[in-house]
């Protein structure tokens, strides 16, 4: 994605109630950060939030963290929600490298969507489904494994498929044509919509160890 | 497929030097029928036999199997080649649900292609994918177990994914648009030929534990 400058983007994120501006001072303590119990899911690459914003008005008795690298686009979700009041929302601007230094076994999901598909050999080691990241995700999940990824990039997807099954993930569900099946519950990405109405396929597969 | 009546299929069937009639007779020793112990390959269901026949030619040190159920079918297969001389190439008119009955400890690749969907859910034991039959094959294989398994049925290929890998297959190669990807080995079967030029997606799984 091409990221246009934002103004003043960096005084927006830093005022924001949604932001977690320390977020590695609240390793293996997120829940008191939203003050409750609940399960929390989170989402690695959130882009401009369309995803993770619904869920967690759809689902307020789940707390959702939206993290993404980008503060041209971390912006535009704040700019979504800020004159909103949704208690189980929280975003954090970091790098998906550094994911096991500020969540210590407190996640419950894990979702993925139209990740970065690092289309070269050589750069596979940075795609958020290689094997590596896998090792890294495995500290910062409660109890069950869950990860949940959408896609339009096919190889990223077969590619995927591969690490998470040899990683001995099992497949719950799993959709080569997400937009022909039944998506009665699906909360579409800014991405995704632009994408499937074009008809091209979206794929997505769900799995748990 | 919608089947033919053949006249004398049985007689062109029961008299041709490629077809083994009595195959419950040679279990664990189908090295004898090829007098060599070069690996054996077999299809399950190949139809009017294109991509059993090209393999036995293409791989002579290799030995073919191809099985097929329909009588209407299998003749086609066999006036292909009754008059070449193809000594690495056999086949047998049987149902899949009799495989280990007629194979044992001496596979060494298991052929699926564009095998009946079943798509009714009442129906799913009668995919060739399903565990019951996965159960079945682990006594053909004689070490490595390898199914590679190809479809354009998208639900059919999606069951398969899970099944084999919840049966602890793991991934050696997948494709979900094969005619996309670099296909310059690919044997194409009758019905994929057809299909593929119409632009419909080819999906291809090669698994092995």
């Amino acid at each position: 994605m091409r990221l246009r400058n934002v103004k003043g983007a960096t005084d927006i994120i830093n005022s924001s109630k949604y932001i977690i501006l320390n977020p590695k001072e609240f390793r293996g303590n997120y829940k008191d950060i939203f003050k409750n119990n609940n399960p929390i899911y989170i989402e690695i690459g959130m882009g401009k939030g369309n995803f993770i914003i619904e869920n967690a008005i759809k689902y307020p008795n789940i707390n959702f963290i939206g993290i993404e690298k980008f503060d041209s686009v971390i912006v535009r979700a704040i700019e979504k929600v800020n004159n909103e009041d949704i208690p189980n929302l929280k975003f954090i601007r970091m790098d998906a490298d550094d994911i096991d230094e500020v969540f210590n076994k407190e996640i419950d999901v894990l979702y993925l969507n139209f990740s970065d598909p690092w289309p070269k050999k050589r750069h596979e080691k940075r795609r958020l489904t290689h094997t590596n990241f896998l090792i890294k995700y495995d500290n910062i999940f409660k109890n069950k494994k869950r990860i949940v990824f959408k896609t339009d990039n096919r190889k990223l997807f077969e590619f995927s498929i591969i690490e998470l099954t040899n990683y001995k993930y099992k497949i719950n569900d799993i959709s080569l044509n997400l937009y022909k099946d039944d998506i009665k519950d699906n909360i579409p990405t800014e991405y995704e919509k632009k994408f499937s109405s074009k008809g091209f396929p979206i794929y997505k597969i769900d799995v748990e160890k």
